[in-house]
């Protein structure tokens, strides 16, 4: 079953604080990266796969999208989506996993760090294949291999007695599959696969990868909050954007 | 100037005993690795950049190449290359940056363990793009991005005092250039780019990547030297094959 940690009440509340206090990755690193590989926009009819809070769905209407389908498994990520203005934006209450669309019905699909989640990641990328009409484009976003390669066994960052950052650790990375992980709660489950495994799995489904990139955070935030610079000693994300010929 | 660190004769006895001993990963990784990646080679025209010791070149005439080019910087390794069969190989001695052919003249180009150490790899693969054939293949591997990042600045492995791997040291990653590390003589230079500036490039010069490889040892050898079991920890080598459409 897929796996739906947004509604856990102890997860919910932990990830709200966390991106209200806007010290999350998402607003000075990973939405400006989504937002650099968008394709045109303009008119479009888009798809949002785990769609959260719905800001991206937000983001592509802003962009100039005629209509965009958010699908979010998390009741509670939908309410706070539809507390805001969301004019041509509809929202499928319904996991990644089974969400069901009709071949060559849109523009641009998009996700913003929802693969990770995904068990049988390679079917979903098979449908979303299908789903894209000729010359549209998937772009992603997912935690970057480098980073749940050791997830859950390695504390991430290595730190000396002062608490300084010495390095990032990585290991077990060819050994695919769950990290086990506490964020906010325990046990919340990703699918780690390598670099190869994520690109590999685009291009067997018929797409063809146009762009990618392992963005740091952007430099003004850099230079408000100095720690972001960590964010250049590993990739923290991943993204991709592929096209359908 | 492209590094010639090949034709210095402390380095060369160095490296010479480590592929006499077959403790390299050469034999049980990179090479398997290289041929799975191989298009029909029969009857095609090849050329193989940085070639050495002219061991992948006589492994495409084994494929059944028609006629293979070999470009090598260093006179060392050609010695060494000339000292086999070499039926329909030529080798230049010349830069892999230097080197000039005509356009769509080759097949397949292939480069094992060489783009490490070029500068401008940007430029070569637009060269490249240029000098394959339509429906041709370029495939290459090169230090993994993982393991050039922190090159010379942390040891790679780090080791608990009993001398045990603890795990991978990752570290600079977006920090691209000169890595100068110390490889049977001192101020080896490799150059370090992010996994995404590879792709990029590959994908810009109008290639389409086809298939991306992170390899770990054959199981063979593995079992044999358990040791190897270390290279699924992170992967050291990134081959990719890509096409021109």
């Amino acid at each position: 079953m897929p796996q739906n940690i947004y509604d856990n009440p102890e997860f919910f509340a932990g990830y709200s604080s966390l991106r209200d206090r806007k010290a999350g990755l998402n607003d000075v690193l990973e939405q400006p990266a989504m937002r650099s590989l968008l394709p045109g926009v303009h008119g479009k009819t888009v798809l949002d796969l785990g769609c959260g809070d719905g800001q991206f769905c937000r983001t592509l209407i802003e962009c100039g999208a005629a209509a965009v389908v958010g699908v979010e498994i998390s009741e509670r990520m939908l309410e706070l989506a539809r507390s805001h203005d969301n004019a041509n934006v509809t929202f499928e209450h319904c996991a990644i996993e089974d969400f069901v669309a009709n071949d060559e019905s849109f523009d641009l699909i998009t996700s913003s760090l929802a693969f990770h989640y995904i068990r049988d990641l390679d079917k979903v990328i098979v449908k979303i294949a299908k789903w894209l009409r000729s010359g549209g484009h998937l772009v992603f976003s997912m935690e970057h291999p480098v980073c749940t390669a050791a997830q859950g066994i390695q504390p991430g960052w290595q730190t000396n007695a002062g608490g300084d950052r010495e390095h990032w650790i990585l290991d077990r990375y060819h050994d695919e599959g769950v990290r086990r992980s506490h964020w906010f709660v325990d046990d919340v489950i990703k699918y780690h696969r390598t670099m190869a495994s994520v690109l590999n799995m685009v291009i067997e489904s018929g797409l063809s990868v146009d762009r990618v990139l392992e963005p740091h955070a952007i430099e003004s935030a850099e230079r408000e909050r100095p720690s972001l610079l960590d964010e250049r000693r590993r990739p923290p994300f991943l993204l991709v954007r592929a096209r359908k010929p």
